[in-house]
């Protein structure tokens, strides 16, 4: 999924105009907030499972938005889902191949915001890197 | 993981004490918002994101907290991980094999559980069957 600004999303002196960063605001939400649309199996997932420090709550917001952001970008992105309840957060991004995702971990923005993560945001985490064999949902009206 | 009951925990008549529900409490709450711990690589995940329904939400969390206490019994089960906001929920099983996963699936009760979920509890759901291939955490201290 390439998310791609046309060039009628430019604000003037080529700056993101405020429509852009509002578009921006919701297509993130949209990404993590609902089921990824994901294409027939095989593909690989990364769960990435965490518990959380308060340092710095603020700083992490914003650091998570923009790697959402950035993985989105990447090549053989396919989808991401997140949800953080009592004190367990639950990332999963969902990836074409092992080579997208190697790729993405070896991201230097995104090496950045895991050396942050392990020094300051992470009170523990793990990260399981999974081939998805198999999917299904409910037999929907829309599906017959 | 079994959750047996010893016969010290069982109040009078055979039913079960405020002391052993409490624990069970615990152990619930514990099974479901801390990272797993879970064996070498490789096992078996299941994805499980939903979109809630407003509908029923006690009926809702009284069926989880028992098929979470469920689950936990059957053979092959290695964990699980739950976290919900913004109306996304993601809940992660870890299981020995695809067989456990199966015989989990076939389960009466919870079979009876997904009917109920279908028709009433999710707006739209998505399962994932992934053989986890690769794991690993911070380093610790108290790895070293």
């Amino acid at each position: 999924m390439q998310v791609s600004l046309g060039e009628d999303d430019q604000g003037v002196c080529g700056t993101p105009s405020a429509g852009v960063l509002l578009d921006h605001y919701f297509s993130n939400e949209a990404l993590m907030t609902q089921i990824a649309k994901t294409p027939e199996p095989p593909y690989y997932a990364v769960i990435f499972t965490s518990e959380r420090t308060e340092t710095d709550a603020e700083g992490y917001a914003t650091m998570a938005d923009a790697m959402v952001e950035l993985a989105a970008k990447q090549p053989g992105f396919l989808g991401i889902e997140s949800a953080r309840s009592d004190g367990l957060g639950i990332t999963v991004s969902y990836w074409s191949d092992l080579a997208a995702i190697a790729n993405w971990k070896a991201n230097s923005e995104h090496l950045s915001a895991q050396r942050l993560g392990q020094s300051q945001w992470y009170e523990d985490y793990q990260v399981r890197i999974a081939r998805v064999e198999k999917a299904y949902g409910p037999q929907k009206f829309s599906d017959l």
